[in-house]
This record gives structure tokens, C-alpha cells and sequence, in this order.
């Protein structure tokens, strides 16, 4: 045995022992507002970075907050050491609180309560997606340091502050400094467990195309009484366009928008059958019952291996309290298209635009703005550093991880690729519960605490 | 001649000469901000109403604002001489002012600047609609008092504070006081001239059913990364229902919807024809050049003599800056069908919700809220009353006055015929591009000053 394996015992005992420190830290970067988004939180952003370089230059790493044309990436190394390399990638950044009113807490004073099933959870912005996820393994690297005096292998990181508002300034900034990321492997922590007893490592994601659109009529709002009929109502034409976007039978309808969808292997099919997945479950779990997508398509195929088109906001009008009777001058839409392997973003997001104009009547117009655009990504499943890690998350739940697909989109995972010519390994311990994106968004103590000893364990198997 | 005739030019004088001092108290009433559909603003509007009883009762009426479940009703009596009664009805709530960000001056404090085509406004919420327009009768009033020491006829008024947010209140109190509100015929200021030229009385009103859907899918808001495809997405639901609303050719589809439209009579056809209305124009001044609605009506038909289905708001999921990839739990939207003779708006609300509830997915839900109902009405376009006031009119433009129909909704006119048994005048100074309802709202200055001299000479022509 190594110096690691040997040390493993001791380095999972100093995770158990400080469990309570760790937790406070991570609460202190959850009370930062780093709503990427919204441009009134870019100091907030900027407080999460400066965060992070500190913590991280108190456990040897070199660390700093780089700027980018939007909010900075945090990009530390530890000590050269010889043997594995691992590049790993998390996101400071949340998503937005709204709808505020459905919080029961506030969203950046995070709360430990009991949840459902006699779980512990933490609830607040950004407990799952990302910041309880990143700290995980930012934990499980302070653990080694405590216990031994040093990492088992040599790390890197990179933690990015854009991955919810697009990411757009990711993959400029990874080419710039391309030869300062180089590694052997990248390891990512955002993505879910299989279930509550069984962990996983993703190897399909889907790719992204964000738009927002906003179609304008009149020139100013107009009073329906005297206008109605003989106005273009700007609500309606959008109305119509979002709903010829699905067919009845739940497909989307933008011309080639299948032609490059492959059919899931039969074998892949087959592993999937084995899952064991309880669509009736999944969707019971958010109040639903009846799978909205295509028709003979089972649920887990449309949520990892069919594209998707979904309406993700639409405004027009007066929405305030009462009535008001209006036809306003504009109305928008932001819709954004999931993508699976084999699709070209750019082409879906020039036939979504093609789709939209010829139904703008011609008194009328349209304007167009990009939220993100990436291809799906497919991780090699085998190669070694993904047996040592489906080796260690077996250990630490004592159940066989699986291997899964995910219908979210992690485009970093495809740049990794591309720019550093890296295979990733998305490894998480989310589960579909986290009302990620959401109110009362959590992410179970167990999961805080079982993945960071899981990380503990992975960077054994790498030092061995 | 009678007393009041041979004052009549003595009177007039008095309003211009007084015109500065009207335009001052106009001035103090719309820096009221009665908002009615807003409960926040439920103090100014408890104010505007005290304000005009102080002002009506420096003018020798016996004024009080007189409490509803909603905003008062501001009743006034003037003295009870013999010969005609009329009662005076205006509103002084206004609608909301958003989307602030589009007006160009606060829309609380007025001002009077240079308009368009060399006219001088006065811009602010509620110059227009209807603070402006019932100022014009009260200074009417006045002129005559200080110039004359009485008024020609015996006056009430009756002064609405929820006009803007649905108008319930107003028909049971109508009902509770119908001895007190007796009178000979109403007269209603809250309508538009023909065009700057030309002065007019409106005879034909549409009808009015307000709706407001909500539409819940998911129990919360749902990552369309995990869900999208499988879980229900509201915003297409919603979007569906109202693409399904309006048939391509531009009808509405609701069964039944025209069953109870009449054709308009040739004869009324051949006189709108003579009106030499340009429809070019009327789109073109708000910027549009297609006609939205039934294909083969002309935009006069869409707007008089049409019924509607116009979606004055919608909303669902992320609408704020940036993107958020979410699946929104609920969506909603404001709706409201302008109704023309015949038609029973109880019928059509059933329809409608018939129609939605028709559409809404079995594992999702719909909930439904009222806001107004009423039937559309005409006027006689004959009487004694009628012909003085169209003599008036003329003699006050110098250009004879023209009879026409109206896109909108003055429920009050039906209810003074239901409640009341009174006849009701539809006399207004307003133009088109008033922009009420919308940013900028704006009042000719001389709609108020031309509309205060036709007052007194339509008092003169009843005291005859």
C-alpha cells in the first residue's frame, strides 16, 4: 500500500472530527449574494472569489481571483508534486431567489433543519448548485492537509463565477491559459447521485441553446378598448409562436430539429431498464402524473438522451395586481433548447430563429438575444481514472456506483475537451429533491458530509 | 331668450378669463395618485374623493364622499330649482403608471408643455382619463356661479373611484340610492371627440368580461435541465390556450362567440362610411399598418361594432435579467372581451372558461378570477336632450357635431338605463393619441378649455 491508502483511515476521521467547521464555512460562502446574473450582485460575485482565494491560500494553494470580462475565475495550484494532476472545476455563482415570497427562509442566511424521511438538510441559495457541492471537495483537500501535512496528488483548480448567466467568458478564458490548466484528468462536482443510496458518475450531458426574444408591435401601449382587433396584440403573436414550437404529440417542431438525434443504443437502452427508474416517482415528486414530452418515449429518455424545447420565462403587458386594459407595445420569451450529442447549437439556434421571423407579421418585429450556447458532451465511460472513482464512491456508500446520463447541460465539461483536451469526470452528490434553481433550494448534510469523505477517497485511489 | 342664454356669453368669458385658475386646480387633483386597482394607493384615493366634496362644496353643492366596500363615490347636489335634472358622472381613479421607466416626466406631477402639430398638453396620469374630462364639467359649474351667482339647471354629480379596476361597487349603490339619484338624463365625460375638428356624442358602447387565469403545473419550480420534456411546462399551456383563442383569419373561437352579434345596419354602415375615417392613419399613429382582426371588417367594424378577445397581460417563470432554466410551477394571464349589443357576458365568461378548462392537462390545474362584467349598450341617438347637446357642441367648434360609436366600455351608461331608467349623453373632449392607459398620458389644453365652454353652453341649451 501507498503512503495515501495507508493514511486513508486517519484523513476520513479528521473529516468526521471536523464536520461542524466545515459546515461553518460553507455557510459563511453561502451568505455572499453571488447571483451572477443580475448585474446588481457583481461585487457579490467578486466577495465570493476573494472568498475562495483566501480559504484556498490557507491550505498552500497559489490563488487567484482572475478577471474576465464578467466575473473573475478562481484558478489555484497546489504543490508540484510528481504522479496524477487533476484539474478540479466547481461554480461560486447561484442562481436568482425569485420567487422570494416562496422562500421560508432567507435564501442567503442558510439554515440546518430536518427534512423529509429523517434527513438533515441545509437550506439556502446555492447549498446544492454549487457552493455545498464545490466545498465538498475544497473539504475533502483541507482533510488531507490536516491529517498528513499534504495532498496525496497534485491539484489544480478552477472555480468560475459565470455558470449561471451563460458562461460565455469561460472558454476564452481557458484558451488564454491553456497551458497554465493542463492536467491529467478534470474533475467536476455539479452534477446528482443516481438515488439516495447510490452514487454516480455522469457521462452524458446535454448541450444548451438559450434565446431570449422580444417582439414588438405598437409604439407605445395601447387601450384595448379603442385598439383591440385592429392592433396587433404583441401577447398573442408570442403566444402563437411559443405554442407552435410542440406538435400534440409533444415533439418540437422547428424544421431538422431531430435530424441529427441518434437513437440510444439498445445496450444503453437495456442498462437503463436496469435502473430501475420510477417514472411515476419522478414525476409524483414535483405533483405531476402524466410525462409531457413525446409520445412513446419513456421519461428517462426524454429527460437524458431527446432534446428538449422549454419556455423559461414570458412577459407582456400589465401583470401587477387588478386589470389593466392594455395591448402593450412588447412582449418577450426566454426559451432554451437542450441538446444531445450529435446536435450543432449553431444550426438550432439559426432554425429557431428562422422559425420565429415568419411569424412576425411584417407592421411587426423581432429582436433576438443569446443566453449560452454549447453541444451535448459524451464522457468515455471506461479508462482508468473512472474505475478508480467508481472504486472509491463504491466504498464510501458500500453500493456499486453507476454510471448515468443527466439531462442538464455542463458545457465546461465539453470545453474541457476541446481547449485542454481532457476527459472529465462528473462526479456529484446532488439528488433531484434539491429544488435547485428553485425556492427552499438544499442539499443533504449527508450528501455535504458523505462527499467530501468520497473525495477523500478519490484522491487515494488517484495517488495509488 | 331665457336668462340663461342671454348670461351664456358672460359665462364664457369667465372661463377664459379663469382658465389659469382651472388649470390649477386640475393640476392639484392629478398629483392624487388614485391608482384604484393598486390597494396600496387605497389613501389617495380616499383623498381625491375628499378633495372634490371640498371642491364641490365651495361651489355651493352639498357633497360627500360615501363609503362602498371599495372607494368612495363622491354624490353632489346643487340646488333644487325647478326645470331640468341632470346627473354628471366622471371617475377620478386612474390607472397604474407602468412601466414607469417610459414616462418623461413624473407621472404625478403634471406639466404643460408643447405638444404635436403646434397643440399645448398637459401631461400626466389621468389628464386624460378622466380627471381632466370631469374637471371640465366642475369648471363649467363654476364659470356659471361666478359669473351668473347660480347655476342654469339643477345639477347632481356622481364621481366613481373604481372605473380602472373593475367598477363593482358602483351598480349596489346605484341601486341603495336610486330615489336620491334620480334625474331627468345622465350626462357621462369620458369619451373621445370625432378628431381635433370635430366634437361628438358617443351612442353605441361595447361591453366588457375581464379574466384573469392561472394556470398550475408542478408543485414548484423545476431545473428544465432535470425536467424539461417530462414535467408539464405552464408557459406552454398557457401560450396554447391563447394561440387558441384567435382563429387565423382573426375571429375569436370561443363556440358561440358571434351567435348574438348583429350585423350594423346599412344605413349606419353608409353614415360611418361618410365619416371619411382614415384607417391608415389610425393604425399608422400607433405605428401599425395591418389590421389585427377579422379579415374583410373594416378596422372601424373591428373597433365599434366587433367584439374582442385581447390579452392584456402574461406571465410566467424567470422574466428579470439574464437567464434561469427553470420550468415555472404556475403562469398567468389577464384577459378581456369587449362585447358589442346582444351579447350576455355571463354566457361568454362561461364559454371562456369552458374553453380553458377543456385545455388543461388532467394532472394540472386552472383557477379562475373575475374582473367586471357588463353588456355593451346604445344610446338613443334621437331626443330632445341629444339634439340641444349636438347644437352646443357645434356652435362651440363651430362645426357641426357628428354621432359615433365607441371600441369602449363605460358601464355606468348601461346601469344609469338598468338601475335608473335614465337616458345617458356620452359627451367627451378626448383625442386618440391621448395615450391613456399608457406612458405620457396626455390632455389637449384646449379639450379642457374648449370642453369647459361646451359644458356651459350645453347647460345653457337645457335651461332653455
Amino acid at each position: 500500500m501507498t503512503t495515501a491508502a495507508t493514511a486513508l483511515d486517519a484523513v476520513l476521521a479528521q473529516v468526521d472530527a471536523g464536520l461542524d467547521q466545515s459546515l461553518d464555512r460553507l455557510k459563511a460562502l453561502l451568505r455572499i449574494k453571488s447571483i451572477s446574473t443580475d448585474p446588481a450582485f457583481a461585487a457579490e460575485c467578486q466577495r465570493a472569489a476573494d472568498w475562495l482565494v483566501a480559504d484556498l491560500e490557507g491550505l498552500g494553494f497559489t490563488a487567484a481571483a482572475r478577471p474576465t470580462p464578467g466575473h473573475p475565475v478562481v484558478v489555484a495550484h497546489g504543490p508540484q508534486t510528481p504522479g496524477t494532476h487533476v484539474l478540479f472545476y466547481g461554480h461560486y455563482d447561484v442562481q436568482p431567489v425569485d420567487p422570494i415570497e416562496l422562500w421560508h427562509s432567507d435564501p442567503f442566511e442558510p439554515v440546518i433543519k430536518d427534512g423529509a424521511d429523517g434527513r438533515t438538510i441545509i437550506v439556502g441559495r446555492g447549498t446544492s448548485d454549487d457552493k455545498g457541492q464545490l466545498m465538498t471537495f475544497i473539504e475533502a483537500c483541507r482533510a488531507w492537509k490536516a491529517a498528513t501535512g499534504a495532498l496525496p496528488v497534485r491539484i489544480s483548480m478552477m472555480l468560475e463565477g459565470e455558470e449561471e448567466s451563460g458562461g460565455k467568458n469561460l472558454p476564452p478564458f481557458m484558451r488564454d491559459n491553456a497551458a497554465e490548466l493542463q492536467a491529467d484528468i478534470a474533475l467536476v462536482c455539479d452534477t446528482d447521485m443516481w438515488d439516495r443510496q447510490t452514487p454516480s458518475i455522469t457521462t452524458m450531458l446535454r448541450g444548451l441553446v438559450g434565446e431570449e426574444i422580444t417582439i414588438s408591435c405598437a409604439n407605445k401601449d395601447l387601450h384595448s378598448g379603442m385598439f383591440g382587433n385592429a392592433a396587433r396584440n404583441p401577447n398573442q403573436v408570442l403566444a402563437e409562436i411559443i405554442a407552435s414550437l410542440r406538435a400534440p404529440d409533444g415533439s418540437v417542431t422547428l424544421p431538422g430539429f431531430y435530424d441529427d438525434v441518434a437513437e440510444v443504443p439498445d445496450a444503453v437502452k437495456k442498462q437503463w431498464q436496469g435502473l430501475g427508474f420510477d417514472q411515476a416517482a419522478f414525476l409524483g415528486e414535483a405533483g405531476l402524473a402524466i410525462p409531457a414530452g413525446e409520445q412513446n418515449r419513456s421519461v428517462l429518455e426524454m429527460v437524458w438522451s431527446r432534446p428538449t424545447c422549454e419556455i423559461n420565462g414570458m412577459i407582456g403587458g400589465y401583470t401587477g395586481d387588478g386589470f389593466k386594459t392594455v395591448i402593450p407595445a412588447k412582449a418577450s420569451a426566454k426559451i432554451s433548447f437542450r441538446l444531445v450529442s450529435g446536435m450543432d447549437p449553431v444550426k438550432i439556434r439559426a432554425a429557431f430563429r428562422q422559425h420565429v421571423q415568419e411569424r412576425i407579421p411584417a407592421d411587426c418585429s423581432v429582436s433576438f438575444k443569446e443566453h449560452g450556447g454549447s453541444p451535448a458532451i459524451t464522457v468515455p465511460s471506461d479508462g482508468l481514472h473512472l474505475r478508480k472513482a467508481l472504486t472509491a464512491l463504491s466504498d464510501e456508500w458500500n453500493k456499486e456506483a453507476v454510471i448515468t446520463g443527466s439531462g442538464g447541460s455542463i458545457p465546461v465539461a465539453g470545453d474541457f475537451k476541446k481547449i485542454l483536451g481532457l476527459d472529465t469526470l462528473l462526479i456529484g452528490f446532488a439528488h433531484v429533491d434539491d429544488a435547485i434553481h428553485s425556492p427552499n433550494e438544499k442539499y443533504d448534510l449527508e450528501s455535504f458530509h458523505r462527499g467530501i469523505r468520497a473525495w477523500v477517497r478519490v484522491l487515494a485511489a488517484f495517488a495509488e
